[in-house]
């Protein structure tokens, strides 16, 4: 079972320090410390443990950091920054393993160029050696790019040419839809094993400069105080800690504070519950700090957060979860208005982006989700998103015993999905009038409301209720788990595209099939003869 | 060798009638007529065959019958639409088959829409009968669904739950961002393998209305009448003949009047070459409709179209195409002058929009095209779009040999790719004012002034030029076609997306995708088992 906890003083890769308004994140990956076995971490080769370091100091960085305005992200080893994912640790992964190492490293790269957007904060790749594959696809999520002009350090993508697979980090949607590189350009680089250097390199728009190594440590420095310098000079706002997930995992649960997560392994589905705050505590921006990682919309979201990457890393099986909540849905809009007030603060903001990277997180999960709205239920506001993330939802329609669900102003864009949009937007793309009946709408739905405003899929009675949902829940879990998959991924995300769902979808999409591939992963393929005395032998047929 | 070329009198599965304003294609498969053996064509499924003849059709009715205002797709088959593309079909063919039968269905069904969108010309999908996977898919690409209430008959997606595969020709993704149908309600039709029946349906906006079979016709009838009365009443344009085109084949070649393909097949690469008009004539557009589909842009594009399609099916080893063009670039220029003089003629218009479908068949083909540009060719105007269109061009550098490119109003809307920018807007992202700087440059560009303008990607001089060309493609031809595959559908299409990019990017990934999956060809796999008393076994873990 992998676990996804870290902290810097427990990191084997990657060295995190603070200097003032300047971080530096490097890169010195441990050859030995591997997730598993089978291979050595060469050459600053990451694999999922590496990068969950990274994603760590990140997050880290947002909210116990919020003083730096400039993360430079270098390497520790002589003459290579990065050499990318590592080639063993892949051609040894199964498929399902190796879609999804590719997803959680996307989701750190976006979270990376999500910190850039909405912080402020400037990442710069200071290449003091050679970065290929996953190495330049890491520098290409930074802002800036600046190569050591050493007669030998390149950037490269040669997955094409050397392993018969993609760049799977975003690489080449990035390359021509982000540094806007020439399509043709684009095309040789992604075809040259060997990449390109400095001076090429800065030509055709993949770095940003060049520098000789006796002037690559000032240039890079100076260039990080002009940042600094440029950046708002008022206070430094003081970090919270991030302490460690309380989590009691038993055979077949996971209890969290805030979220509790039941396997029901044999049937192939989970329930996964998220309980609202306790109480309509309205806390000033003090009262939040001090709460820190206890507050509420802090804690249950990075509950969620690791409870997701449970379900898709050692849970392979479960093809369907179940999400329910329980409280007061008058807590949750509590919360949402206290974090409404207060937005402008940089905790407040960090913690609202934060619940919208968890539940893009949840979109972007192949599995089933519905949602089961029951009495009890606090499917209100920030919480509503679950239901509107679902790729269903079953709502009690019981006279007796009253359900609702309600929306705040949290619905109205605090959240966006991958495509931009929120996911009230979303739902409504054919009749957008709706979104604002909905967010007028200040008093909760009850459940005959909630299906006439069109929030929810079904709202079957009493005497029904418990067999629909038996059903429903045997039916989707009997399907092809690949079909749903690709099904999902078609509808959930319809509307504008963005760099992200281009990732997510068309780029992710083609090196999945690809990564099955006899070209890439069959006998005489191209990633399984890697480094072997043996070469690859293609089928030649285009298809 | 699978012949494209059909017209009406030959058809073995469609019925064209031409009735004033109105056409009426009916759909009536004949079983035996199969493309290939091992499958008959029952409950009007469909294989290659079968939309070989809608696509020629649709064709036809563009330039054979511009008096039409109203397309009625309906079957003559009792209570039987269409029941999508055939299951044994798609069990007994290849992966790579598989793959180019959706693209080119996909293609079939864009080509109606982009004539509903420019020609005004309204598709109305008359559903008799139930109308299942490609059906439906059929269907969703007219602008109007009208299903019979006669208890039975429905709409519907099975491919999810009956054959663990996804509907492959745009079903999904015209659910969610053409219908906009509410993602929760399109989770659930797709799962259903019944589908839904008129009331339904149509509540859901899978359809746009339902009326009972004694008053079917008749209300199709009345809808059609409205079209055709709200149409302009202006005098009817009389059309122009296709006839076919006349292609010499011998062991390594395609001879065509304006297009030349050969094939080095043991070096898995083509050479294309188009030549362009003999004279600078300008035409009138009496002058032109007389000329009909002799007139060269027409003719040359058509041809161009055929050779795509035969390297696409009939030469899967064919890993790269060398572009080629030979004749006076001030032909081409005035050709496009020519074009653009009259492009208010409906038939100019049609050959204009023909021209950049193939153009955009040519951007979606899983083949590598260099532009090899040398003296004596004509990569002026709209022959341009070739090179732009290319992953890469040479052009070589000889101050003893003149070379020219050159632009015309062509290249500043005319054929825009799937994703609606320019192939010069797509090139020039970074820098959108080289797109201006090009247009403005009346006189042809050399090699030099074209390196500069960012045209060419490579400009080698004479004494390098054979190697480096044989080099290029040398290297190309061995890298994995897959990969290849993969990057290219990446790296062309940088910018917006729009529902086509959707459907052969997001959507067909993942179909590919899925079409590899044991759960689906395996030897348990839905598709494998369908219509056997053997069930499908799944491995039940989510990738």
């Amino acid at each position: 079972m992998i676990n996804f906890q870290t902290s810097p003083d427990k990191y084997h890769h990657w060295k995190l320090d603070i200097n003032g308004a300047v971080a530096t994140l490097s890169m010195d990956v441990s050859e030995d410390d591997t997730l598993n076995e089978g291979y050595k971490l060469k050459l600053n080769s990451y694999d999922l443990g590496v990068d969950l370091e990274l994603a760590d100091a990140i997050q880290r960085l947002r909210f116990e950091h919020p003083e730096v305005r400039a993360v430079v992200i270098t390497s520790l080893k002589p003459r290579i920054f990065c050499a990318g994912a590592n080639i063993y640790m892949l051609g040894t992964s199964s498929h399902a393993f190796k879609v999804n190492f590719c997803k959680f490293t996307n989701e750190t790269r976006c979270a990376l160029e999500d910190d850039s957007r909405h912080s402020g904060r400037r990442y710069i790749a200071a290449l003091n050696g050679t970065a290929s594959g996953g190495g330049y696809e890491l520098a290409i999520a930074c802002d800036e790019i600046y190569l050591v002009d050493d007669g030998n350090s390149a950037v490269s993508l040669p997955e094409v040419p050397l392993l018969g697979v993609l760049p799977g980090t975003g690489g080449l949607t990035r390359l021509v839809d982000k540094r806007k590189v020439r399509r043709d350009r684009a095309d040789v680089f992604s075809t040259l094993a060997e990449g390109l250097k400095g001076k090429r390199a800065k030509e055709w728009g993949l770095i940003n400069d060049t520098f000789p190594t006796s002037k690559f440590q000032e240039s890079i420095d100076a260039r990080v105080r002009d940042i600094v310098a440029l950046g708002d000079q008022a206070e430094r706002p003081v970090g919270i800690k991030l302490n460690p997930i309380d989590v009691e995992k038993s055979a077949n649960a996971l209890e969290y504070k805030y979220v509790t997560l039941t396997l029901h392994r044999d049937q192939r589905f989970a329930d996964l519950t998220m309980r609202g705050p306790e109480s309509r505590l309205q806390m000033s921006v003090e009262e939040i700090a001090q709460a820190g990682d206890s507050y509420w919309p802090l804690q249950a979201y990075r509950e969620l957060d690791h409870a997701l990457l449970h379900l898709r890393i050692n849970e392979p099986e479960i093809g369907l979860v179940c999400l329910r909540t329980e409280g007061a849905v008058s807590n949750v809009v509590a919360v949402d208005q206290n974090l409404a007030t207060h937005r402008d603060n940089w905790l407040v903001k960090e913690i609202i982006l934060n619940m919208a990277r968890v539940l893009r997180r949840l979109d972007l999960t192949a599995k089933s989700f519905f949602s089961i709205i029951e009495p009890g239920s606090c499917f209100a506001g920030n919480l509503l998103d679950l239901v509107l993330a679902s790729d269903r939802s079953y709502m009690l329609n019981d006279p007796d015993r009253e359900v609702e669900i309600v929306a705040s102003e949290f619905n109205a864009g605090a959240l966006p999905m991958a495509n931009g949009l929120t996911r009230l937007q979303s739902r409504f793309l054919a009749e957008p009038e709706r979104v604002d009946e909905v967010l007028k709408h200040t008093e909760p739905f009850d459940t005959e409301g909630a299906e006439e405003a069109g929030l929810v899929t079904f709202a079957p009675d009493d005497l029904d209720w418990e067999d629909e949902i038996r059903l429903a829940i045997e039916e989707r879990t009997s399907l092809s788990p690949d079909a749903l998959t690709g099904m999902e991924a078609s509808l959930r995300f319809a509307g504008p595209e963005t760099m992200d769902t281009k990732i997510f979808g068309r780029l992710t999409a083609w090196q999945n099939w690809i990564f099955q591939r006899p070209n890439a992963v069959g006998e005489h393929g191209a990633l399984t003869n890697y480094g072997k005395p043996t070469k690859a032998v293609f089928d030649y047929k285009r298809t």
